[in-house]
């Protein structure tokens, strides 16, 4: 019976390992086209400094890359043939040889590995692919939150990919659920809920448990549908993502600039020196908080400031666009050449 | 602050390593002294064929074995430098290539992967570890559970170290409680909810969580302190544990021999042939069950086998010792050369 | 000593039914003061329809309420005198009537509940205490979850009390995070593995468990911790939160009205018939989505209709405040008398 | 939506209601016929002091009554009629008292209760139920890990009912597997992980939740059905129980009469003094555990001590059934008349 899963594990993994690629390689797409488009870098849901969208869908992808190589390791470590009878001895097979060779061609010709003993009450083979899939399904449900919220009627930057009918209301016209980032962010908690079940399924009394083999009866096929829904939901979402890049930019500006403080603190240290230019700063950020205007209008009004350097440089410190560091260079190293 | 977590984990692990070799150390020896103590097989709690306990403790530690090759690979992949800045990005040290330049010198210089974007949201390296820890402790809860049966008073195969007044009671003095394998069982349970913690926290919105960062800081430092008390239980418990061969011995004829009917049966085909071995062995067991004899002296009685077979032969098939299949070999392939 | 723990729960539970009311009550006066505060009332995170401030705080309120009455019934429940000896059966004072009622004074002294039998092994009223305080934790992860995005840069229509220094970050002069909320929510989510510990810790073996009794001193005085610190936040963020009732009203703008569509189908249709009525207003909607207008504006260009309704009814229509419908009623209903 | 849920939970825990009656009524008479019947305590899985069969049944069924208490209180309080539209305001029923009105007669007709506001987004009522069902899942448990250890070879004290090729094997005639109580046991750990999926599910952000909705359609059904799966092998396997009384008895000697050494100790202490009855048996003890004979002959053989006292009372000073305290009371207290 466990040769019988492992085999249908076997087939189950190889099929999660493709959509993985595909949910991969749309992120890579993703992340290649938006690599400059600037967004707001959020803190604790606070405008903090700007980053790429680009860029975020690089950090998303990176967690993904990690989770293949762990699949591929997964796979050839945990894929063993069970066979031994009652109590794994093999003991109906005699007392010589024949049992252990037998196993190794019976392991060889399923494509399965041969494991250097019984492992019907060692179940971390289980266990490593069942937390595994619970790992990607949270890297998925990361990627659904943040979705899920830019989708928002408040931050407005993305869109599921519309089909007529999909996530809409009758009587809200207005309405585009996010109905595919919903169920990943669910998978991601019942695969978590798996994990915890075959975990504790680990304590299998002696050679064949009383209780807790049944508990993988009930998680472990239904962590390979968990997983393998909430990829396929991630290849559509991802494959057909409206991005709103205007609303995005627009969305940076909406503390006044305050986004770029940091930046123009940096930018106006050689000119003032350091605590002055940070006292410049926040004063006029204050203001612009204030008085509800732009710390790039507020600093326009210091015409020492202007005089010194010019308000096109200001201008220039003011764009979040000039701030992103090595949001760029770090995007292209995760999504390498497409 | 990640990167300090992460050259913290460096060492844990480190520690959590030395301390896993040495639990699979003492294991190795177990199973190597006891390669040839026959003991009942039990699955379902129910006596089903001989076993030897080295062969136990065998499988016990194949687990082990397979978790020390992934926590290395977990060592090499997740343990990563953090250096971004408040939204990842490097943006206070420019735009040009300095940042990344930055960052691999100082992984270098800190013995951390340099990965190849931040990964301040992409939690999925701590939750490899603490995912494989609860795995490790799930394997070892399983020593545990296997261990305090054994340890029962009706069971009697095992004691726990003596040292004077551990697991003792002052009006009980018959009592020997196995109290190292209860907080391994224990911390198997914790270990598993710390996992199904940073599981959920794996959903970390943006660039810096807005709560599930949180639980980490409860979750990972206990999920090392557990994971190195049940080791440090585990290696004390099993270095000293006292095994008692004759009770082991004495337990497989409790159910009057009943444990080898499936090798008598085998013995007796080639001479009765198939069907007629069947049932003169079920046979005998039913009476030995009812009337409290042993399958052994219930076969003695048919002098028709007795004439055709000796008495010497019937007496070797109902041998719990001889009836143990590939289960000392399968221990020599787990032990390899002490 | 279980005993022991059911006099510190008895404490316990008195100081967070303590800390409940004071959180009702200022729920109860951030409800009354917003019943008639117009909001978004979001599904999905999209706009649905409007609501108050005050009815989303009566709804947070009133599971509160419920939880306040369990938590009563819980009390007289589960905190019971232990009192039985070894195994449990007052053994050692004899076979007489003496014993229990020994126990009877005992639980009289206390003022605990005396039980009809010994429940060392009973666990259910510990759990009862844990699943009901994870409850608790999980009603008040939902205020947090609500708050913190409406305390993000693109809601902006809640802020956290403010203290000088407190979520603040000396380069990024925007922020203020929501930092009661963080841990209101880390909490809800750590009391769930609590709970799930406290959960399993219930398969305790006969007179007194092997392992599981372990669990629940790990799991029960973090759960009082945890539940009293998210109450704590919450008493805190509560009683001084800003709430920004001009940023509400225009949030619920910035779909263009379209957040009234329902509102105005339902009045136009008596004039219009059912469904010209929606044909109309569908049609008004998608031009203003495409061209960035209102509905309000879109429905007064209709000459025909402003002629049928005048311009006056048709902005009544079209005001969220009018389609508000019992939400102040039922506010009202949760609140009671101040 | 919910109200349906609603119904279908009130139909649900109707018929749980019922079958938890009659699991407690088979308990009830299990405790009743075997109030009488000595057995060992175990704690630590160690002999500790004789027991009844009975008092560890009434231990069994007072956490069950507490349960049934419990689930009363929850069904009057959590069965919540549903009824508000989109956004919970009841909005297309007009600003009147007619919204809340038409409430009131729904609640009524389906017989549900009639909450002061919508709870859509207040799941507090499920999560009673979920985890109720947990808890009560846990204490049946508790009593499938006891009666399978029980079942176990080694002890043999009880036997599931039987039924012609019920947990049998072909080949191991000695088999009675305990497969009532492995579904039973396993239930309780997915109920467990159903109660933590639900309490996450509390987190739903504002009016409808984005995602955590889904966790209650997959938890929720899965619940009922895994508590009234375990309801009903708990009733087959409780009503037909086979309970080796004789074994019972027999077993409290296989620590040679030690189980008794406390009563002894007592017995004699009025006689000899407390600290030289205490020498006098420790030392009985130890030899009878060395020599393997048991704690009466070693006190038969003190001639001094059978002049003072005479045989029969050392007799009876360690027969198990004299040192039961209030385990009968006790029993009685729980079942009441029959």
């Amino acid at each position: 019976m466990d040769t019988a899963v492992m085999l249908q594990c076997k087939q189950g993994v190889a099929l999660l390992q493709d959509q993985l690629d595909r949910v991969r390689h749309a992120l890579r797409q993703l992340a290649d086209e938006h690599a400059a488009t600037v967004t707001a870098g959020r803190t604790h849901l606070q405008h903090a400094l700007p980053v790429t969208f680009g860029y975020r869908c690089a950090v998303w992808l990176s967690a993904l890359d990690r989770h293949a190589e762990r699949l591929e390791q997964a796979r050839g470590r945990a894929l063993m043939v069970q066979f031994g009878g009652a109590a794994g001895t093999l003991a109906s097979l005699g007392p010589g040889p024949e049992g252990l060779e037998t196993r190794a061609v019976l392991a060889a010709e399923l494509g399965l590995r041969d494991p250097e003993i019984t492992w019907h009450v060692a179940r971390d083979g289980l266990v490593e692919l069942v937390t595994l899939f619970a790992a990607i399904g949270g890297s998925l449900g990361k990627v659904a939150w943040d979705v899920m919220m830019m989708c928002s009627s408040e931050f407005g930057e993305l869109a599921e990919p519309f089909v007529p009918g999909r996530g809409a209301s009758s009587t809200m016209p207005q309405k585009r659920n996010p109905i595919s980032s919903e169920p990943m962010f669910a998978a991601a908690k019942l695969l978590r809920d798996k994990s915890s079940t075959v975990l504790d399924a680990m304590m299998q009394d002696f050679e064949r448990a009383t209780g807790p083999w049944h508990l993988e009866w009930a998680a472990v096929p239904e962590a390979f549908l968990l997983l393998s829904s909430s990829l396929h939901q991630a290849e559509f979402m991802l494959s057909g993502l409206e991005v709103n890049v205007d609303r995005m930019r627009r969305n940076t500006h909406i503390t006044g600039g305050l986004i770029v403080a940091e930046a123009v603190m940096m930018g106006l240290a050689p000119v003032l020196g350091r605590q002055r230019a940070h006292d410049v700063v926040y004063d006029a950020c204050r203001t612009a908080i204030e008085t509800g205007t732009t710390l790039d209008a507020e600093l326009l009004t210091h015409t020492a400031l202007v005089d010194q350097l010019g308000a096109e440089r200001i201008s220039e410190l003011c764009d979040p666009a000039r701030y992103l560091g090595s949001a760029v260079a770090m995007t292209r190293s995760v999504v390498g050449t497409i």
